[in-house]
């Protein structure tokens, strides 16, 4: 793994730390501040900028209802000073997959985008059944 | 609108052009050749690697639910070589949030990632009702 890489994973690595942790201050550190930003919870519409991105995450992170996540599956994609790392994130109760995007800002690795949605079938799934009902979660077509 | 952002939102269009057109070859060409691609489609794992993606936009596109998407609302961020689209998908019967992000390969920009995911409420949603039920399609605590 090239050093950047593990740089990159490290910071990703931090932001699932400050989620864990419910540590907004950790979080408000961890998004660019010199770069665009912008961020799209599960359900949500696209939020741009970081007052409103924070803001989201404060809440989150102080709802009653934050939810424990863990990443796991990171994958690293190295686009020069920009990177993607997808991950799946797995909660109490289901698992999504997160696309993370970073941008080094004078040496550091900051957070420019988040993405996460609902996996509607995990990827241990082990059953073979071709199940292709129309399934309320999910828009037709995209599945089969 | 600069000319770089103008050429994304180019390359954009004729992503959902081939999407609209059902148009494999078309869908194939958008994609990186030179980068590393990785796609989300709603509800699935990740699919990493050329062939893998390409397959699964096959499979999309020819299947007999292919959906009638059209985007709206895009936000462009650009990072040098690098750009993240995000946008609106609309869909018969619901809206996505789709994040792109395009790579500059040899002049032309090209897909290295995308990802969408149902929009629980629409953006253009005018109740106020303050429905703070649990939600069978979202995680907990996302949407508060």
């Amino acid at each position: 793994m090239g050093s950047d890489e593990h740089e990159v994973l490290e910071a990703h690595a931090a932001f699932y730390d400050a989620f864990a942790g419910r540590d907004v201050d950790a979080m408000g550190d961890l998004w660019s501040t010199d770069a665009p930003v912008s961020c799209i919870h599960p359900g949500w519409s696209l939020l741009v900028g970081r007052e409103a991105v924070l803001a989201s995450w404060q809440s989150i992170l102080e709802g009653p209802a934050a939810p424990d996540v863990v990443s796991s599956r990171e994958i690293v994609h190295l686009f020069g000073d920009t990177a993607l790392v997808m991950c799946v994130e797995t909660l109490a109760d289901g698992q999504l997959m997160a696309t993370n995007v970073f941008r080094r800002d004078a040496g550091r690795w900051k957070i420019v985008h988040h993405q996460a949605g609902l996996i509607s079938s995990g990827l241990d799934d082990d059953d073979d059944d071709d199940d292709d009902d129309d399934d309320d979660e999910s828009p037709p077509g995209f599945l089969n």
